[in-house]
């Protein structure tokens, strides 16, 4: 088998809408792609089955789970199961914000590109339809990518990390439309909080509703499998 | 139980020298200490029963050990057994260093600190003795400490955390003054890349002539306890 002459990336995948779609576009930009996804103590096992599937129609060189017991930390209703996740967005920051969340994985997906010799780690954040996450923000980002350069031996060696956060600026309409013409399947995906065991959503969570909302908004037709 | 009144840090500790003296100042500095470890794939787990120890003699509030397998990244003699541990350090930096492994501590560090209420993380890296790290810097942990700022919902509501790296400009000899004035007992402490399941030191290795030569230098007697 000859050598993929690609340029590598890492791009993290947690089986949802939109890292679905930062990895098609990373691989849509001609790098062969590690995803790697995180079993950090999600309510349910549904999201890393649909990461499974979604790297593989994708065509990702690699699929990485790593373990990580974030629920010896909690601080979300992500990772708490004594916090309940509300139906209706509240005031300010969800209590689905899992605390430094995107650092810890940026930082194993860092990690990871450095032992590979990758330059370039995807990471499908969006700013708008979640505004409340701190780390989900263009300036956090950029902070992470200055961070990089003086955390690693590659960085102190002269290589240059690139952080690319390619739907920070997309409404949920624009990442389906864009996800879609690069040939995601959505129906893969796993957006609901509350899924079931066969990655069925609920319908009616805020995960559910901003999803659905988008497909309508976006003009294609929601592949989602909906429990009822 | 009256409430603890004292301002929250949150310690990283190995079970090693550096980290053992860096929670004794935190503590001597009126932090009530949340001490948090790594289960990351070492190669012994003397180290950590070291640090349950030295949470333990050193008063700490609280003692979390995180279950994080970064063999599963490897890169580093210290997550892949492929890689020999050298008895003697070689140019450059060396591969004991573990790709974006404070990177990755501090941010679970941080994560926690958010959950606690602490505004304050002790890492106890140092510049001198072990140059060739790059996340052993002052600018790196300048970095990380800006990037807390934004990474958190407790830093975008107004906080301000400071991550504190006590000994990073000490050499290994005045990290055993300071220690031993605050009474770590390095006895219970682990340096060695390769001790045996009681805690044991080889003696030889790269991080066992460091230690002892930092006692010599002290004029500290070495309570290491060693093989043979």
């Amino acid at each position: 088998m000859s050598r993929d002459a690609r340029p590598k990336a890492v791009v993290l995948l947690s089986g949802g809408l939109d890292s679905a779609t930062a990895l098609a576009i990373a691989a849509g930009r001609g790098y062969a792609c590690h995803a790697l996804s995180l079993e950090y103590g999600q309510r349910h096992h549904a999201e890393l089955a649909a990461a499974r599937r979604v790297a593989a129609s994708l065509g990702a060189a690699e699929h990485k789970v790593i373990t990580l017991d974030l629920t010896a930390i909690g601080g979300s209703a992500l990772t708490d199961r004594r916090i309940a996740v509300p139906d209706q967005p509240g005031d300010g920051i969800p209590v689905t914000y899992v605390p430094a969340r995107n650092t810890i994985f940026l930082s194993l997906a860092l990690a990871w590109a450095e032992v590979l010799g990758a330059w370039d780690l995807f990471i499908g954040v969006n700013a708008v339809d979640y505004s409340g996450y701190p780390d989900c923000r263009p300036e956090y980002i950029q902070a992470f990518q200055r961070l990089s350069q003086l955390a690693t031996r590659a960085g102190v060696e002269g290589g240059s990390f690139q952080v690319h956060a390619p739907l920070i600026e997309m409404s949920k309409a624009e990442i389906i439309q864009t996800g879609s013409r690069l040939g995601v399947d959505y129906a893969l995906t796993v957006s609901c909080y509350s899924a079931d065991a066969a990655g069925r959503a609920c319908g009616h969570c805020d995960s559910c509703r901003l999803r659905a909302a988008g497909f309508a908004e976006a003009g294609i037709q929601d592949p989602t499998p909906y429990r009822d």
